[in-house]
């Protein structure tokens, strides 16, 4: 596999919930971007994948600063598996700065495709998922939560 | 594995694209609900996966009438994996009709995850993915896709 940013989707509830692609690319990477290093080093146990390589912290507070570093070492040569705790990485999760630097800097960027909250969300849901929006999280504060939904109930689509 | 209907993603690219959840399921379905039977009898052989079963073809102009028909094959104790041509049934696919039923008269349904079109699109565009709408197939007419356009430019949204 040649160097880059591999976006590899992870298990969410069942353990193999993950494609063979996945596991073979997790193995591969020199270096695992992750939001939380304990979270994926957990994952990689429960795999039975090696954790003897650099697991680096990448979440919405040091996304900025970490991409740049990141990119320099998939110049470097490295292959970084960009993860997320669980499921797709970017689907409201961090990773869509870095994905953009990477293009910006025609750094190689693919995607490991697996499993989505989402998608399985939409599917057992007894809704037409033909057209629909995603709003991402839902904010605590009541009004905040209030102005959201006023906002969000005039848009056609589920 | 208990009887009822089982969403099982299928590879869109790449063979290796299937997790090991998903080939168990589709190896123990005593029926198979695709699109189009072909395609996925020849997914089937390219998987080692037995084709000695009923495959029904489920698609937009017969789920009202096929969905009940496969209803009954449930409450008579098979194990139905439906699945779409290839990725995530009911995004964008048939299927969600149904669910509908299937809920309705309490019948088991469960989603075997897995790859999903929309979601590599989104983690590979660049563009946020913590917010988005997902309008379906655009239409050919030119006057339908400019309506379509039109009435999208305004939604909050990637």
């Amino acid at each position: 596999m040649k160097s880059g940013l591999y976006i590899v989707a992870t298990p969410i509830g069942n353990l193999k919930d993950i494609t063979g692609r996945a596991v073979e690319t997790l193995k591969a990477a020199t270096v695992v971007a992750c939001e939380d290093t304990r979270v994926t080093k957990k994952l990689f146990s429960l795999l039975g994948l090696p954790i003897n390589k650099p697991f680096i912290s990448l979440h919405n507070f040091n996304e900025e600063e970490k991409s740049q570093e990141i990119i320099d070492k998939i110049k470097a040569g490295n292959l970084i598996a960009l993860v997320s705790d669980a499921g797709s990485p970017l689907i409201s999760d961090p990773g869509y700065k870095l994905v953009k630097k990477c293009r910006e800097q025609e750094v190689y960027v693919t995607t490991i495709p697996g499993v989505s909250a989402l998608v399985s969300a939409l599917q057992l849901s007894g809704f037409p998922a033909n057209r629909f929006m995603f709003a991402g999280f839902i904010p605590n504060k009541d009004k905040a939560r209030k102005d959201l939904f006023e906002e969000l109930k005039n848009i056609p689509a589920t």
